[in-house]
Protein backbone atom coordinates (compact mmCIF):
# COMPACT_ATOMS: atom_id res chain seq x y z
CA UNK A 1 0.00 0.00 0.00
CA UNK A 2 0.63 3.66 -0.42
CA UNK A 3 1.94 5.68 2.77
CA UNK A 4 -2.36 7.07 2.30
CA UNK A 5 -3.49 4.26 2.59
CA UNK A 6 -0.82 3.19 5.53
CA UNK A 7 -2.90 6.54 6.90
CA UNK A 8 -5.99 5.83 5.91
CA UNK A 9 -5.81 1.74 7.45
CA UNK A 10 -4.16 3.72 10.33
CA UNK A 11 -5.67 7.02 11.09
CA UNK A 12 -2.58 8.26 11.60
CA UNK A 13 -1.86 11.60 9.19
CA UNK A 14 0.60 11.06 6.24
CA UNK A 15 2.86 14.30 7.99
CA UNK A 16 3.02 11.72 11.36
CA UNK A 17 3.66 8.93 9.54
CA UNK A 18 6.58 11.16 7.81
CA UNK A 19 7.64 11.91 11.55
CA UNK A 20 7.90 8.52 12.32
CA UNK A 21 10.11 6.91 9.73
CA UNK A 22 12.36 10.07 10.11
CA UNK A 23 12.50 8.96 14.12
CA UNK A 24 13.30 5.81 13.48
CA UNK A 25 10.04 4.78 15.22
CA UNK A 26 8.70 3.16 11.39
CA UNK A 27 10.97 1.22 9.28
CA UNK A 28 11.45 1.52 5.49
CA UNK A 29 8.81 0.19 2.96
CA UNK A 30 9.94 -0.98 -0.03
CA UNK A 31 11.29 1.71 -3.01
CA UNK A 32 9.08 1.62 -5.67
CA UNK A 33 10.28 5.22 -7.17
CA UNK A 34 12.79 8.12 -5.80
CA UNK A 35 9.94 9.65 -3.85
CA UNK A 36 7.63 6.91 -3.54
CA UNK A 37 7.57 3.48 -1.24
CA UNK A 38 5.11 0.26 -0.52
CA UNK A 39 4.44 -0.41 3.21
CA UNK A 40 2.66 -3.55 4.01
CA UNK A 41 0.97 -4.82 7.24
CA UNK A 42 4.00 -4.85 9.35
CA UNK A 43 3.95 -0.89 8.78
CA UNK A 44 0.23 -1.22 9.94
CA UNK A 45 1.43 -3.07 13.06
CA UNK A 46 4.29 -0.94 14.32
CA UNK A 47 2.30 2.59 13.84
CA UNK A 48 -0.53 1.13 15.70
CA UNK A 49 2.18 0.04 18.62
CA UNK A 50 4.22 3.77 17.96
CA UNK A 51 0.48 5.31 18.04
CA UNK A 52 -0.39 2.93 21.62
CA UNK A 53 2.87 3.98 23.04
CA UNK A 54 3.26 7.95 22.50
CA UNK A 55 -1.05 8.81 22.90
CA UNK A 56 -1.96 6.08 25.79
CA UNK A 57 1.38 5.63 27.43
CA UNK A 58 2.28 8.95 27.23
CA UNK A 59 6.16 8.16 25.93
CA UNK A 60 8.93 10.45 24.71
CA UNK A 61 9.87 10.01 20.92
CA UNK A 62 13.22 8.88 22.36
CA UNK A 63 11.72 6.23 24.74
CA UNK A 64 9.70 5.03 21.91
CA UNK A 65 12.34 4.88 19.96
CA UNK A 66 14.27 2.55 22.82
CA UNK A 67 11.75 0.02 23.17
CA UNK A 68 11.61 0.06 18.92
CA UNK A 69 15.32 -0.77 18.51
CA UNK A 70 14.67 -3.39 21.51
CA UNK A 71 12.33 -4.79 19.51
CA UNK A 72 13.96 -4.83 16.41
CA UNK A 73 17.19 -6.59 17.69
CA UNK A 74 16.41 -10.19 17.25
CA UNK A 75 19.29 -11.38 19.65
CA UNK A 76 17.94 -9.28 22.76
CA UNK A 77 16.57 -12.16 25.30
CA UNK A 78 13.42 -11.89 26.65
CA UNK A 79 14.08 -10.50 29.93
CA UNK A 80 16.55 -7.57 28.57
CA UNK A 81 13.71 -6.79 26.34
CA UNK A 82 11.47 -6.37 29.87
CA UNK A 83 14.18 -4.07 31.23
CA UNK A 84 13.84 -1.84 27.92
CA UNK A 85 10.15 -1.47 28.18
CA UNK A 86 10.44 -0.80 31.86
CA UNK A 87 12.67 1.60 31.72
CA UNK A 88 10.69 3.45 28.77
CA UNK A 89 7.58 4.24 30.40
CA UNK A 90 7.47 7.72 31.46
CA UNK A 91 8.40 8.47 34.87
CA UNK A 92 8.35 11.67 36.79
CA UNK A 93 11.29 13.21 36.14
CA UNK A 94 12.38 13.10 39.98
CA UNK A 95 11.83 9.36 40.02
CA UNK A 96 13.80 8.64 36.89
CA UNK A 97 16.75 10.85 37.65
CA UNK A 98 17.01 10.96 41.19
CA UNK A 99 19.76 12.63 41.22
CA UNK A 100 18.25 15.85 39.54
CA UNK A 101 15.81 16.16 42.97
CA UNK A 102 18.89 16.35 45.00
CA UNK A 103 20.12 19.03 42.99
CA UNK A 104 17.13 21.22 44.20
CA UNK A 105 17.60 23.62 46.75
CA UNK A 106 19.92 22.94 49.33
CA UNK A 107 18.54 20.03 50.15
CA UNK A 108 21.50 17.70 50.77
CA UNK A 109 20.32 17.14 54.15
CA UNK A 110 17.39 14.63 52.86
CA UNK A 111 19.93 12.29 51.65
CA UNK A 112 21.02 11.18 55.23
CA UNK A 113 20.90 7.98 55.71
CA UNK A 114 18.68 8.18 58.51
CA UNK A 115 15.82 10.11 56.53
CA UNK A 116 16.48 7.50 53.80
CA UNK A 117 15.27 4.03 54.98
CA UNK A 118 13.08 3.46 51.47
CA UNK A 119 16.41 1.40 50.20
CA UNK A 120 16.91 -1.07 53.45
CA UNK A 121 12.78 -1.34 53.48
CA UNK A 122 12.60 -2.95 49.58
CA UNK A 123 15.48 -5.25 50.61
CA UNK A 124 13.88 -6.63 52.95
CA UNK A 125 10.32 -6.63 51.35
CA UNK A 126 12.39 -8.24 48.31
CA UNK A 127 14.10 -10.73 50.78
CA UNK A 128 11.17 -11.41 52.77
CA UNK A 129 8.63 -12.20 49.61
CA UNK A 130 12.02 -14.20 47.59
CA UNK A 131 11.73 -11.35 45.05
CA UNK A 132 15.33 -11.77 43.20
CA UNK A 133 16.57 -8.49 40.52
CA UNK A 134 19.42 -7.04 39.42
CA UNK A 135 19.96 -3.85 41.56
CA UNK A 136 19.24 -2.06 38.36
CA UNK A 137 15.85 -2.57 38.07
CA UNK A 138 14.09 0.51 37.86
CA UNK A 139 11.37 -0.06 40.49
CA UNK A 140 13.97 -0.34 43.53
CA UNK A 141 14.65 3.51 43.50
CA UNK A 142 10.78 4.24 42.57
CA UNK A 143 9.55 2.34 45.27
CA UNK A 144 12.33 3.32 47.83
CA UNK A 145 11.79 7.39 47.28
CA UNK A 146 7.81 6.99 47.89
CA UNK A 147 8.83 5.23 51.26
CA UNK A 148 10.97 8.07 51.77
CA UNK A 149 8.71 10.48 50.67
CA UNK A 150 6.41 8.71 53.64
CA UNK A 151 9.00 8.99 56.59
CA UNK A 152 9.62 12.60 55.48
CA UNK A 153 6.06 13.66 55.71
CA UNK A 154 5.88 11.63 58.96
CA UNK A 155 3.12 9.68 57.60
CA UNK A 156 5.26 5.72 58.72
CA UNK A 157 1.87 4.76 58.74
CA UNK A 158 1.43 4.45 55.55
CA UNK A 159 4.12 1.75 55.67
CA UNK A 160 1.21 -0.79 56.88
CA UNK A 161 -0.13 -0.90 53.19
CA UNK A 162 3.44 -1.55 51.77
CA UNK A 163 2.50 -5.83 51.76
CA UNK A 164 -0.68 -5.29 49.99
CA UNK A 165 0.67 -3.17 47.46
CA UNK A 166 3.78 -6.13 46.96
CA UNK A 167 0.95 -9.07 47.06
CA UNK A 168 -1.15 -6.47 43.84
CA UNK A 169 2.19 -6.14 42.01
CA UNK A 170 2.69 -10.25 42.66
CA UNK A 171 -0.79 -10.84 41.19
CA UNK A 172 0.27 -8.76 38.09
CA UNK A 173 3.56 -9.69 37.54
CA UNK A 174 2.42 -13.34 37.82
CA UNK A 175 -0.48 -12.71 35.04
CA UNK A 176 1.71 -10.58 33.01
CA UNK A 177 4.31 -13.69 32.59
CA UNK A 178 1.32 -15.61 31.85
CA UNK A 179 0.10 -14.03 28.87
CA UNK A 180 3.80 -13.38 27.79
CA UNK A 181 4.32 -17.46 27.97
CA UNK A 182 1.43 -18.09 26.41
CA UNK A 183 1.21 -15.99 23.06
CA UNK A 184 2.65 -17.85 20.44
CA UNK A 185 5.98 -16.90 18.70
CA UNK A 186 9.18 -15.05 20.40
CA UNK A 187 7.62 -11.98 17.67
CA UNK A 188 4.32 -12.94 19.70
CA UNK A 189 5.89 -12.88 22.85
CA UNK A 190 8.26 -9.53 22.45
CA UNK A 191 4.93 -7.75 21.33
CA UNK A 192 3.40 -8.84 24.77
CA UNK A 193 6.35 -7.88 26.53
CA UNK A 194 6.08 -4.46 25.38
CA UNK A 195 2.39 -3.77 25.09
CA UNK A 196 1.93 -5.35 28.60
CA UNK A 197 4.95 -3.38 30.27
CA UNK A 198 4.12 -0.27 28.42
CA UNK A 199 0.18 0.33 28.84
CA UNK A 200 0.03 -1.98 32.29
CA UNK A 201 0.78 0.99 34.52
CA UNK A 202 -2.17 2.95 33.05
CA UNK A 203 -4.56 0.05 33.33
CA UNK A 204 -3.74 -0.86 37.19
CA UNK A 205 -3.99 3.06 37.25
CA UNK A 206 -7.05 3.46 35.78
CA UNK A 207 -8.84 0.20 37.79
CA UNK A 208 -7.23 1.51 41.56
CA UNK A 209 -9.39 4.74 41.20
CA UNK A 210 -12.17 3.15 40.43
CA UNK A 211 -11.55 0.27 43.15
CA UNK A 212 -11.03 3.01 45.48
CA UNK A 213 -13.53 5.37 44.82
CA UNK A 214 -16.02 1.90 45.38
CA UNK A 215 -14.41 1.29 48.69
CA UNK A 216 -14.24 4.43 49.44
CA UNK A 217 -18.32 4.40 49.18
CA UNK A 218 -18.60 1.29 51.08
CA UNK A 219 -16.72 2.51 54.14
CA UNK A 220 -17.91 6.12 54.33
CA UNK A 221 -21.90 7.18 53.62
CA UNK A 222 -21.94 8.97 50.46
CA UNK A 223 -22.92 12.83 50.90
CA UNK A 224 -27.31 12.73 50.66
CA UNK A 225 -26.57 14.83 47.65
CA UNK A 226 -24.78 12.33 45.32
CA UNK A 227 -26.30 9.61 46.71
CA UNK A 228 -29.47 10.75 45.30
CA UNK A 229 -28.25 12.09 42.05
CA UNK A 230 -26.39 8.55 41.23
CA UNK A 231 -30.23 6.89 42.13
CA UNK A 232 -32.12 8.67 39.89
CA UNK A 233 -29.44 8.79 37.25
CA UNK A 234 -28.16 5.20 36.83
CA UNK A 235 -26.70 6.31 33.23
CA UNK A 236 -23.98 8.48 34.92
CA UNK A 237 -22.52 5.57 37.07
CA UNK A 238 -20.40 2.39 36.42
CA UNK B 1 10.64 30.45 62.27
CA UNK B 2 11.62 32.91 59.53
CA UNK B 3 11.61 31.81 55.65
CA UNK B 4 15.78 31.35 56.15
CA UNK B 5 14.61 29.06 58.93
CA UNK B 6 11.95 27.50 57.55
CA UNK B 7 14.45 26.70 54.55
CA UNK B 8 16.82 25.10 56.55
CA UNK B 9 13.98 22.69 58.32
CA UNK B 10 12.55 21.55 54.83
CA UNK B 11 15.75 21.68 52.76
CA UNK B 12 14.18 23.79 49.98
CA UNK B 13 15.93 26.76 48.79
CA UNK B 14 14.25 30.03 49.69
CA UNK B 15 13.23 31.21 46.36
CA UNK B 16 11.37 28.13 46.14
CA UNK B 17 9.38 28.56 48.89
CA UNK B 18 8.76 32.26 47.45
CA UNK B 19 7.73 30.64 44.68
CA UNK B 20 5.26 28.27 46.70
CA UNK B 21 4.06 30.77 48.24
CA UNK B 22 3.12 33.12 44.97
CA UNK B 23 1.77 30.43 43.63
CA UNK B 24 -0.69 29.66 46.53
CA UNK B 25 0.70 26.29 47.13
CA UNK B 26 1.62 27.63 51.02
CA UNK B 27 -0.68 29.47 53.44
CA UNK B 28 0.94 32.78 54.46
CA UNK B 29 2.96 33.63 57.91
CA UNK B 30 2.29 35.77 60.52
CA UNK B 31 3.50 39.46 59.64
CA UNK B 32 6.10 40.62 61.75
CA UNK B 33 7.33 43.76 59.73
CA UNK B 34 5.93 45.06 56.23
CA UNK B 35 8.55 42.25 54.85
CA UNK B 36 9.17 39.38 57.00
CA UNK B 37 6.71 37.11 58.45
CA UNK B 38 7.22 34.13 61.32
CA UNK B 39 6.26 30.20 60.07
CA UNK B 40 5.35 27.41 62.13
CA UNK B 41 5.03 23.90 62.01
CA UNK B 42 2.01 24.13 59.83
CA UNK B 43 4.50 25.75 57.10
CA UNK B 44 7.11 22.46 57.02
CA UNK B 45 4.81 19.80 56.54
CA UNK B 46 2.49 21.45 53.55
CA UNK B 47 6.11 22.42 52.65
CA UNK B 48 6.74 18.61 52.57
CA UNK B 49 3.99 18.06 51.06
CA UNK B 50 4.25 20.03 48.14
CA UNK B 51 7.78 18.99 47.22
CA UNK B 52 6.49 14.81 47.86
CA UNK B 53 3.74 15.86 45.16
CA UNK B 54 5.88 18.43 42.74
CA UNK B 55 8.92 15.80 42.94
CA UNK B 56 8.25 12.65 43.51
CA UNK B 57 4.81 12.24 41.82
CA UNK B 58 5.63 14.30 39.04
CA UNK B 59 2.35 16.75 39.47
CA UNK B 60 2.29 19.97 38.10
CA UNK B 61 1.83 23.02 39.65
CA UNK B 62 -1.57 23.28 39.05
CA UNK B 63 -2.42 19.38 39.28
CA UNK B 64 -0.90 20.56 43.47
CA UNK B 65 -2.86 23.69 43.73
CA UNK B 66 -5.85 22.26 42.96
CA UNK B 67 -4.95 19.71 45.91
CA UNK B 68 -4.13 22.07 48.06
CA UNK B 69 -7.03 24.22 47.73
CA UNK B 70 -9.05 20.62 48.56
CA UNK B 71 -7.08 19.94 51.65
CA UNK B 72 -7.71 23.57 52.89
CA UNK B 73 -11.67 23.20 52.14
CA UNK B 74 -12.86 21.61 55.55
CA UNK B 75 -16.24 20.99 53.93
CA UNK B 76 -15.20 18.76 51.49
CA UNK B 77 -16.33 15.38 52.27
CA UNK B 78 -14.03 12.78 51.76
CA UNK B 79 -15.11 11.39 48.84
CA UNK B 80 -14.72 14.04 46.72
CA UNK B 81 -11.06 15.24 48.16
CA UNK B 82 -10.33 11.35 46.76
CA UNK B 83 -11.62 12.51 43.74
CA UNK B 84 -9.70 15.58 43.48
CA UNK B 85 -6.06 13.72 44.57
CA UNK B 86 -6.61 11.11 42.29
CA UNK B 87 -7.89 13.57 39.01
CA UNK B 88 -4.07 15.43 39.86
CA UNK B 89 -2.15 12.42 39.74
CA UNK B 90 0.02 12.82 36.53
CA UNK B 91 -1.83 10.64 33.71
CA UNK B 92 -0.11 10.50 30.11
CA UNK B 93 -1.81 13.61 28.07
CA UNK B 94 -3.79 11.60 25.79
CA UNK B 95 -5.63 9.65 29.07
CA UNK B 96 -5.94 12.74 31.17
CA UNK B 97 -7.98 14.30 27.94
CA UNK B 98 -8.85 11.90 25.67
CA UNK B 99 -10.41 14.41 22.71
CA UNK B 100 -6.63 15.80 22.40
CA UNK B 101 -6.11 12.38 21.43
CA UNK B 102 -9.24 12.20 18.82
CA UNK B 103 -8.17 15.15 17.06
CA UNK B 104 -4.49 13.68 16.07
CA UNK B 105 -4.33 13.30 12.04
CA UNK B 106 -7.79 12.02 10.50
CA UNK B 107 -7.70 9.23 13.30
CA UNK B 108 -11.99 9.52 13.76
CA UNK B 109 -12.11 6.09 12.92
CA UNK B 110 -11.20 4.58 15.38
CA UNK B 111 -13.44 6.47 17.61
CA UNK B 112 -16.23 3.66 15.93
CA UNK B 113 -17.88 1.89 18.72
CA UNK B 114 -16.96 -1.81 17.31
CA UNK B 115 -13.41 -1.04 17.15
CA UNK B 116 -13.42 0.88 20.80
CA UNK B 117 -14.65 -1.89 23.46
CA UNK B 118 -13.19 -1.16 26.30
CA UNK B 119 -15.79 1.42 27.89
CA UNK B 120 -18.41 -2.09 27.41
CA UNK B 121 -15.84 -4.00 29.22
CA UNK B 122 -14.68 -2.11 32.00
CA UNK B 123 -18.71 -1.86 32.24
CA UNK B 124 -19.31 -5.41 32.87
CA UNK B 125 -15.94 -5.83 34.91
CA UNK B 126 -17.64 -3.12 37.48
CA UNK B 127 -20.75 -5.03 37.42
CA UNK B 128 -18.84 -8.55 37.72
CA UNK B 129 -17.00 -6.93 41.06
CA UNK B 130 -20.01 -5.08 42.54
CA UNK B 131 -17.88 -1.98 41.60
CA UNK B 132 -19.89 1.38 42.61
CA UNK B 133 -18.47 4.68 41.07
CA UNK B 134 -19.51 7.59 39.04
CA UNK B 135 -19.09 8.36 35.86
CA UNK B 136 -16.74 10.98 35.96
CA UNK B 137 -14.43 8.80 37.95
CA UNK B 138 -11.34 9.16 35.89
CA UNK B 139 -10.27 5.48 36.18
CA UNK B 140 -13.10 4.78 33.93
CA UNK B 141 -11.59 6.59 31.01
CA UNK B 142 -7.74 5.02 31.58
CA UNK B 143 -8.65 1.74 31.42
CA UNK B 144 -11.29 1.72 28.85
CA UNK B 145 -8.37 3.22 26.72
CA UNK B 146 -6.33 0.66 27.41
CA UNK B 147 -8.48 -1.77 26.11
CA UNK B 148 -9.38 0.02 23.03
CA UNK B 149 -5.27 -0.03 22.56
CA UNK B 150 -5.48 -3.91 23.02
CA UNK B 151 -7.96 -4.72 20.86
CA UNK B 152 -6.36 -1.95 17.90
CA UNK B 153 -3.40 -3.52 18.27
CA UNK B 154 -4.60 -7.07 17.94
CA UNK B 155 -3.71 -8.25 21.27
CA UNK B 156 -6.98 -9.26 22.70
CA UNK B 157 -5.46 -12.01 24.38
CA UNK B 158 -3.82 -9.78 27.16
CA UNK B 159 -7.53 -9.14 27.90
CA UNK B 160 -6.90 -12.52 30.12
CA UNK B 161 -4.63 -10.19 32.42
CA UNK B 162 -8.05 -8.12 33.32
CA UNK B 163 -9.19 -9.85 35.86
CA UNK B 164 -6.14 -9.82 37.87
CA UNK B 165 -5.34 -6.78 37.36
CA UNK B 166 -9.06 -5.92 39.02
CA UNK B 167 -7.52 -8.18 41.94
CA UNK B 168 -4.57 -6.20 42.38
CA UNK B 169 -6.80 -2.78 42.10
CA UNK B 170 -9.23 -4.42 45.24
CA UNK B 171 -6.30 -4.98 47.21
CA UNK B 172 -4.30 -1.91 46.77
CA UNK B 173 -7.65 -0.19 47.38
CA UNK B 174 -8.74 -2.02 50.57
CA UNK B 175 -5.47 -1.21 51.83
CA UNK B 176 -5.73 2.73 51.10
CA UNK B 177 -9.00 2.65 52.94
CA UNK B 178 -7.62 0.98 55.96
CA UNK B 179 -4.72 3.55 56.37
CA UNK B 180 -7.14 6.37 56.09
CA UNK B 181 -10.04 4.94 58.51
CA UNK B 182 -6.96 4.24 60.83
CA UNK B 183 -5.38 7.85 60.73
CA UNK B 184 -6.32 9.68 63.79
CA UNK B 185 -8.38 12.87 63.33
CA UNK B 186 -9.87 14.49 60.30
CA UNK B 187 -7.13 16.56 59.71
CA UNK B 188 -5.07 13.47 59.44
CA UNK B 189 -7.01 11.41 57.34
CA UNK B 190 -7.30 14.06 54.55
CA UNK B 191 -3.36 13.77 54.72
CA UNK B 192 -3.71 9.90 54.12
CA UNK B 193 -5.75 10.66 51.54
CA UNK B 194 -3.98 12.75 48.76
CA UNK B 195 -0.72 10.82 50.30
CA UNK B 196 -1.71 7.53 49.31
CA UNK B 197 -3.07 8.55 46.09
CA UNK B 198 -0.82 10.73 44.98
CA UNK B 199 2.51 8.68 45.81
CA UNK B 200 0.70 4.92 45.81
CA UNK B 201 0.73 5.15 41.87
CA UNK B 202 4.28 5.21 41.90
CA UNK B 203 4.53 3.46 44.63
CA UNK B 204 2.72 0.31 43.14
CA UNK B 205 4.17 1.16 39.46
CA UNK B 206 7.80 0.65 40.94
CA UNK B 207 6.97 -3.08 42.83
CA UNK B 208 5.34 -4.21 39.75
CA UNK B 209 8.54 -3.64 38.15
CA UNK B 210 10.31 -5.52 40.87
CA UNK B 211 7.99 -8.45 40.49
CA UNK B 212 7.64 -8.70 36.99
CA UNK B 213 11.75 -9.33 36.69
CA UNK B 214 11.99 -11.57 39.51
CA UNK B 215 8.83 -13.41 38.16
CA UNK B 216 10.47 -13.74 34.76
CA UNK B 217 13.71 -14.99 35.87
CA UNK B 218 11.84 -17.75 37.71
CA UNK B 219 9.63 -18.70 34.48
CA UNK B 220 12.75 -18.01 32.14
CA UNK B 221 16.47 -19.11 32.27
CA UNK B 222 18.78 -16.28 32.62
CA UNK B 223 21.09 -15.90 29.77
CA UNK B 224 24.55 -17.35 31.61
CA UNK B 225 26.74 -14.37 31.37
CA UNK B 226 24.19 -12.11 33.79
CA UNK B 227 23.54 -15.54 35.98
CA UNK B 228 27.19 -15.83 36.58
CA UNK B 229 27.46 -12.31 37.43
CA UNK B 230 24.75 -12.36 40.06
CA UNK B 231 25.96 -15.04 41.68
CA UNK B 232 29.20 -13.38 41.90
CA UNK B 233 27.81 -9.83 42.35
CA UNK B 234 25.33 -10.43 45.37
CA UNK B 235 25.57 -6.80 46.89
CA UNK B 236 24.36 -5.66 43.11
CA UNK B 237 20.86 -7.56 43.68
CA UNK B 238 18.13 -6.95 45.70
Amino acid sequence: MRISELSAATGVAVPTLKFYRREGLLHAGESTSPNQARYDESHVARVRLVRAMVEIAGLSTASAQSVIAALDDEGMPLNSLFGVAQRAVTMPTALAHPESAAADGDGAADAAPAEAPGARIIAELCARRGWHVHGSNPGLAMAARVLDAYAQLGRDDLLATLDAYADAADTVARADLAAVSGAGGVTDMTDVVVIGTVLGDALLAGLRRIAQESESQRRFSAPPASAARASTDPEESC
